[in-house]
């Protein structure tokens, strides 16, 4: 058992029975939906579904929601397919060629259908939460869904450019990225009848996944290759210019903005890790991750559900140390 | 004034003072939101939004409608929003460069901030629609985009297919078209709070849906260009199989089913209006018209608002006329 199996052991006994039953659920849900929208969908969405992953934002659905309540299932099952959404359209936008170690869906099956399956995935998104009759969670979803293609198109916008300050790196992880965690978290809070939660939960999921971005991106420079599933430094060949790029700048103002090979990636990667700019970027992050834990404090959540969450958060740590 | 915007005139007669100020706070609606998401979004979606169109759905809505009520404004700009997002999607799926005339997001921006772009317009059709507070708007947004995503996927399953059945093609025009059509009509219904209205209001639309998008394909065959601001035979080039080219095959089996240059898609426009089948097509899509009026039938809409409603169904026929 690898260090990220062991986390995720550690979650689903924290969170309990209750946990691992909802999660199943959602799995139950995801093939369903997978399966009920046409052959085409099928293969696709069943690619995308079988490359797994964490289900974190659904985990932390869960974790702040309380109950078995379909309306949860509901929500975890949205987040998932909006994420999955992300990831079909992020392939497209990024041309990429892996993901998980897979051929991607645009990799697969060429761009007009990666755009339209992520644009069913969206939708669907959206009809599983629309069921549940709340409009305060349809609300979550879409502010959520706004700032995701909102960060999309500012990191489209900050290409190749050299001065992008570090204030402006992490609203783009805000949106991008952390949105969907916040919003996750406030899902929970709306279906367990406490709205009043709903902002110190949704705090706790943005500076989460604010951290999870900066750790990925520190992950994309640090590497190795066979952990990430794809080649170091796939961020400076299209262009995403990340914290670690920016504070090595700073001791290393040489360093190229412009790298168009995977040997000139590898190179620029480790000139980046010379300079220490790696361990100040994961500093940062761990510090986002307090800031998430200190969020829980007061809320009087139960000992168990406080001590769940905080292994999420360790496990985001974890997940890249 | 041309005979398309001579009908757009006389809908708004007859459509009264109210049907002018709900489009005119449509339109500053849609500008809002447009300036409110960035300054890359709003050159993007400004371009979108000056390239204009009838806002034919947003008419569907108010027509159905009754009254002045927010949410009218509301589900208006979350329709066309929705089918702003399908024309960027669809520009990528086309890499399509003109559309009405203008250079496409796509052509303007290249795909990855169409994508973008198109999933931020996806967004916030439903987060305008979240705020009416109506469950039932949501799910017939969510249930329209996931048809216009389906029909999307199916269309391009279908392409370069020598053998699709007329019965596929017509739905693929109800998903892909349709579907948007129908979800108008059935807003409206909901909002002027007679839910007992949506499905003969939904069937008058989606019928009219269905002869909207037969007529523009037959317009694809039959030109002129200076007419459809792009050139004859788009759909021929991008392997689009639609009935024009279906029921020519009948009579001309050596049509071929694959062209690559403007000059073959143009001889083979001609070959398809020899066989008669233009006409055909016209005359299925016709009887699409009449059975949408018919659905109006027995509904006690007021006089003026079932005229007002026929005019637009015959503003579609004349578009194409």
């Amino acid at each position: 058992m690898n260090t990220a199996q062991a986390q995720l052991g550690a979650v689903l006994s924290a969170g309990g029975p209750s946990l691992a039953r909802l999660l199943e659920r959602t799995e139950a849900r995801l093939a369903e939906v997978a399966e009920t929208h046409g052959a085409a969908l099928g293969v696709l969405a069943a690619g995308t579904l079988a490359a797994g992953g964490k289900r974190l934002r659904p985990v932390l659905v869960f974790l702040c929601g309380d109950g078995e309540d379909d309306r949860l299932v509901a929500a975890g099952t949205a987040v998932e397919l909006l994420h999955m959404a992300t990831l079909v359209h992020d392939d497209v936008l990024d041309a990429a060629e892996l993901r998980r170690g897979r051929p991607t869906v645009f990799a697969a099956a060429c761009s007009p259908a990666a755009t339209a399956t992520g644009d069913l995935l969206f939708s669907r998104a959206f009809a599983e939460l629309a069921a549940t009759g709340s409009e305060d969670a349809v609300r979550a979803l879409s502010t959520a869904s706004s700032a995701l293609a909102h960060g999309e198109l500012m990191q489209r916008a900050d290409a190749w450019n050299e001065n992008v300050p570090p204030e402006r790196y992490l609203e783009r992880c805000r949106l991008k990225t952390a949105s969907l965690f916040e919003a996750s978290c406030r899902l929970g809070a709306l279906f367990r009848g406490r709205p009043d939660l709903a902002p110190a939960l949704g705090q706790f999921g943005e500076r989460l996944g604010v951290a999870f971005q900066m750790l990925d991106d520190v992950l994309d420079v640090s590497g190795p290759a066979e952990r990430t599933g794809k080649p170091r430094g796939a961020d400076l060949l299209d262009g995403t210019v990340t914290l670690p790029l920016i504070l090595a700048r700073r001791q290393d103002p040489t360093l190229p903005g412009e790298v168009t090979t995977p040997q000139q990636a590898e190179a620029v990667c480790e000139r980046i890790a010379a300079t220490g700019a790696l361990d100040d970027a994961r500093g940062q992050a761990l510090a986002h991750v307090t800031a998430a834990k200190q969020a829980l404090d007061g809320l009087q959540l139960s000992q168990q559900r406080t001590n769940a969450l905080q292994l999420v958060a360790d496990g985001v740590v974890e997940r890249y140390a």
